[in-house]
């Protein structure tokens, strides 16, 4: 890359899909390919990021994302340690800023947050030196999800403008929905959210996602369906349906899928309640079904998001 | 090897040591020697497995099990990733299957999996495409536990033929015991069990074992003798010994080792409760007691497993 | 250096600050001075220890001193496995002699202890071959956080002897206090501490500490104030002040301050008690506080001992 152009991310942390530019989210999906196709072969090994720290400081317990973003900084060749802090420092009284204070002593070259409070990885990145990769904060975001979920429309339908894509469940407690509609938007698709009232912020018309309250219609023709996970364990004060309530009024089956394109994708971040916001035969669908390679494209994305961040500190040419 | 010999290991995956021919057990141990050697070395580092990905999926707790194995994968230069899920995705209601399919997803090249559940690793290994290493699985097997006792007993004896092997306490509960009596009937050797009525399976003579319940007649000039832990807290529903009564009945003393052949090898799978099962004369015994050694067979046996079943994955000629 | 020069550092293993001759402690901070500034480049890499084996048994939960541990083994380039045991084989009764003898038995090159019981390394230690590193043993000692304390004055005030150090807080319970008066006292240092009677240890004195009831007193023209956290979790039978009485006492406030030097350092362990044993204004003062710097001097201090303690194992000339 020549010197004077400019350069495709300039951001020092990923905190969120918020602040974007569509050509920068592309940017980020089109580094992905690369690795998608190293993690194929025998040898998934780079080693790009070696003598780099990543430190993975998960204040909230999360099995699959932690071992997404552990497998993508070991392949890249960095020293990986994992802190989970659920029950330890934090237990004794020490602030987040004092963690960060710390992880930053130590030298970090890349920190991934995950934390139960929107907002806390923000305040993390504020007082380290190094990138910081925010893996779920609140409901806040969960931007290399939203990555992962637009690298897998784009790699299946081949383009994202234009595709009308419906998320549908619990949409007010959904970090996951928030970042994805952000991201589609910003790459052009038409984004519905479905959602029981209870279940559906306010504000989501200003986010530029059409609401529907009925599952039927906002399935009507869309080329993707996004159902979340229904998030009983964040759902503190609100009205909490009963999971066969839930299923009745926002489960997908294969009839309800009907009401959907002929060719709509089926998508679900994991894990899943089988029986509840989703059915096996559905979920297991073997063309309509990309839950798999979702997670097969988290590890490629989370790759290029620590390789594209820590360029500027490795002196990559045109990363200054 | 000559491509037209056979494979000396056909196998996809190692979830039991049902189905394993003798000499395919045999060659396992023959591989581990060299493992051995080089774990007694300072730099006792291979670069065999760089660039595969070994996840450590373990739904029980266990730390000798677990650092066993990945001791033996980051000395073969694997990139290893532990899962521990006894309080994630699982208390979010995964199913198994979904956790394999998402391991899978991630390109694992090897899964090592423990769990409660008997045949619980059948059933994950039969929905990934790399080999799986059963580290354990309810009452079932734990066939590396079986290989690393088959080699501590024909390193210290020099063969494993016509030895009488006497294995004692809770068989009904042991996955560690029933491997065993498949691998040493497999490999010759003649195995007596030695428990309670209420701690015996009532088919044990079909698996090639000889029941005693007098622990004094069992142990009658017995080559090995190895005891188990008593695990109550497998022992649900089950009568429940104390450790006190099951002591002074099952309980392996100086005096009651007497019975045994002159030169006999005591061995434990550990973690031992001492003055339970075994009392520390003869745990720590400096000829007779081969407790320590099993330990570092472990640690070499893992690695040729993990060796030997990604053999095909990486091309080694003869492995296709 | 020359074979018929001393060792500099003739010790197995790194049990405690006791029994090291002042040069040997100063042997130690001159080691980490090259950590410290490789860690301050990018690649912060280096492989002395690529193919050695470090286990971190942390039998006792640390998120700090683990992260700082484990960081240090794996920028040196060893394989570091991590063993939090306070729910495993040890809740399953096994002895902390039958863990020594596994983890040797592994062949582990290096253990790192952290243990609730006073002795415990030590009693592990005598039972490996491998030399043995505490990270914190009961109210007994935690030599690294005293070598790093050291480092941090050293580097900060330019040297040690003559100085004076008010180490202030729990001194009862503190194994940092005992492991800093021991180390500070030998390096040439004025010690006092200062806590309420309930917290003095009585045989302070014979020690080398000047024992202090009054905080202003204890501070009165100090170069050094070291503050303590309260550790309400270790202070089962004790009276107990309550973290405003103690605050009101001990707390290091901008006032309190005053009474120490001009330029006297602030320093604290961690993890801070906000508001309790000391202020945020002391604690983020921007020349005054020494904090962050005491973090960053843990991981160089440690990747100098595991390479110090390492020396004869590697065949390091002059280490023989």
């Amino acid at each position: 890359m020549s010197a004077n152009l400019p350069c495709p991310f300039p951001h020092q942390h990923l905190t969120g899909i918020y602040g974007l530019m569509p050509h920068e989210i592309a940017f980020l999906l089109d580094e992905a390919e690369q690795w998608i196709a190293l993690n194929r072969t025998t040898t998934k090994h780079d080693s790009r990021l070696a003598g780099l720290t990543l430190i993975n400081a998960f204040f909230e317990n999360s099995t699959r994302t932690l071992l997404s973003f552990e497998i993508a900084g070991k392949r890249l060749g960095a020293d990986v340690v994992n802190m989970q802090v659920s029950q330890s420092s934090v237990k004794k009284g020490e602030t987040l800023i004092d963690t960060a204070v710390t992880l930053n002593a130590m030298r970090a070259d890349m920190i991934v947050v995950r934390h139960q409070s929107s907002g806390a990885v923000q305040l993390l990145a504020d007082k380290v030196d190094c990138p910081v990769l925010n893996a779920g904060d609140g409901r806040h975001e969960h931007p290399t999800q939203a990555l992962l979920d637009a690298l897998t429309i784009r790699r299946r339908k081949g383009y994202i403008a234009g595709l009308t894509v419906a998320i549908c469940g619990d949409i007010l407690h959904s970090r996951v929905a928030r970042s994805n509609i952000l991201a589609l938007t910003a790459l052009g698709a038409e984004v519905r959210v479905v959602a029981p009232p209870t279940l559906m912020p306010t504000a989501i018309e200003r986010m530029g996602a059409k609401p529907f309250h009925d599952f039927d219609a906002g399935l009507d023709g869309a080329d993707v369906v996004m159902m979340l996970r229904l998030q009983n364990e964040r759902m503190e004060g609100a009205y909490l349906p009963s999971p066969r309530e839930f299923h009745a009024l926002y489960g997908l089956t294969p009839e309800r899928l009907e009401r959907a394109a002929p060719d709509a994708l089926v998508m679900h971040p994991g894990p899943m309640n089988r029986g509840v916001e989703i059915v096996s035969s559905v979920a297991d669908h073997p063309t309509r079904s990309a839950i798999t390679e979702q997670v097969e494209m988290g590890v490629a994305v989370r790759m290029a998001c620590l390789d594209v961040l820590t360029r500027r500190r490795r002196g990559v040419e045109g990363w200054a």
